[in-house]
């Protein structure tokens, strides 16, 4: 039986590996000497990408969107980069940065896009439609299901600092991911490293569910802070995603080999912190 | 120069149209008879609901998650059902049903997606993220963007309904895509038949902004109180979207002409509630 998205993701922490690789694969900004069509240069830059972080990723998280962009061949790119990750690394889960969520039904055909053609081990959603609305994803309880919370972008707080009874709405959020999302224990939280107090303020009312941490690197967000905060119970139950701090390290021939450095970079700076709390 | 949304919808709404065809077409619930891919099926079967319709159809809504399911397929096929639609009806816009939000240049690849390659009028949003999230979105001032603001399934209260400042999240959403994100004069709002309770409300707050109502039909939403509720200084500024109750009005041969009935009489029922309005 394939191992579950929790149990693959609980493995890499206890091999101390926490940093997510994002796949932002923006065909606009590949090393000019890659040839082929959009799709062919995009897959050949991820697989490398992949080869290259393969042994420091924790995990990988390809943003759909990007894909969009190819038009009629994303579907077949993204399927393409996610066999090369489930080929290339042992045991690294695959996250579908998605951002989907629709009313009952109509899930279907996303759930079985994410993780039945695109083999995903794991998918993000947005909140706002409420638990009920999302249960074709929820149900599938081999499968990772992050709840956008708090986001990374500048902007995040127009709905999400809401005062609700006194509390921001993303902490409301997060309890209810936790009190009412979670009956399949496949849950975890999406929460921006640019805004490491509110991240503080949820791991310490929710110090179990996984954290995956976007905004590091390109986005500005402070490591030591965000590793510190979202550290509780003895341990850093969070991936860490760098997308463009890893991908663009070099526009050259050299990407895969400065990929790897920004990679291992972001791992060791991880250990050193988690070294010093743990 | 090509017409905006804004222009084709209140064109469409000056000839007394108001019936949204949803086309969520479901590949497990096609008529047996017809013949072909998965994706060619679902085309063909979209192309006969257009014909049908093209005549009392305000517009289209096809749900990307439906064409999600077809994998590889999926993009081409939703790129024709358009592409007929546009030759088919001589000014009913494509609503993209797609539900994204993602944050900044992320949001690129869905903006490529949705209005280039598919070449749709509007798209549907998350409200999450804020709007300074989805400004890719909200600068295509020639597209109609419409944020979910009160979906229309059983559980939709689950964060909508919060208790924000003595209102409820949803009607803060309704005010903010009116002050925040509306600057390009392109946002409308979705908001569900089921609610008409809280149709009534957000039409009461924001009188002028196009919204599109899912929820007759299949879903239950009552069609008098809904045009009664969404109706506002004399006029009604809203497209009703019937996806099911259209689609699959007859699961054998005559699917077309079922169709066509189906939404006529939604057509005739709008128009006799509006008459009785105005």
């Amino acid at each position: 039986m394939q191992a579950s998205f929790l149990e693959l993701i609980e493995a890499q922490w206890t091999r101390g590996k926490h940093v997510c690789v994002g796949l932002d694969v923006d065909v606009a900004r590949l090393p000019a000497h890659l040839d082929g069509s959009p799709a062919e240069r995009c897959v050949a830059f991820a697989r490398d990408i992949v080869d290259a972080t393969a042994e420091v990723a924790a995990a990988y998280k390809p943003n759909a969107a990007f894909f969009e962009a190819l038009g009629a061949d994303g579907p077949a790119a993204l399927r393409d980069v996610i066999r090369h990750i489930h080929r290339a690394t042992e045991d690294a889960p695959v996250i579908v940065d998605a951002k989907r969520a629709d009313i009952a039904n109509s899930n279907n055909g996303s759930v079985h896009y994410v993780f039945d053609y695109l083999a995903a081990d794991a998918v993000t959603l947005h909140p706002y439609l409420g638990h009920e609305a999302v249960r074709p994803f929820l149900e599938r309880a081999d499968k990772g299901i992050f709840v956008l919370c708090r986001t990374s972008n500048p902007g995040a707080g127009e709905l999400q600092d809401l005062n609700v009874a006194g509390s921001p709405l993303f902490l409301h959020v997060a309890t209810l991911v936790k009190s009412d999302w979670n009956y399949n224990l496949n849950c975890g939280l999406v929460v921006g490293a640019t805004y490491p107090a509110e991240l503080a303020t949820i791991r310490t009312r929710i110090p179990d569910l996984p954290l995956l941490i976007p905004g590091v690197g390109a986005q500005g967000g402070d490591l030591e802070a965000t590793v510190r905060a979202a550290f509780a119970a003895g341990e850093l139950r969070a991936l860490v995603n760098a997308s463009r701090a890893v991908l663009y390290a070099s526009g050259g021939r050299d990407f895969a080999s400065a990929a790897r450095a920004a990679a291992d970079d972001l791992h060791t700076s991880i250990t050193r912190v988690v070294a010093n709390l743990g």
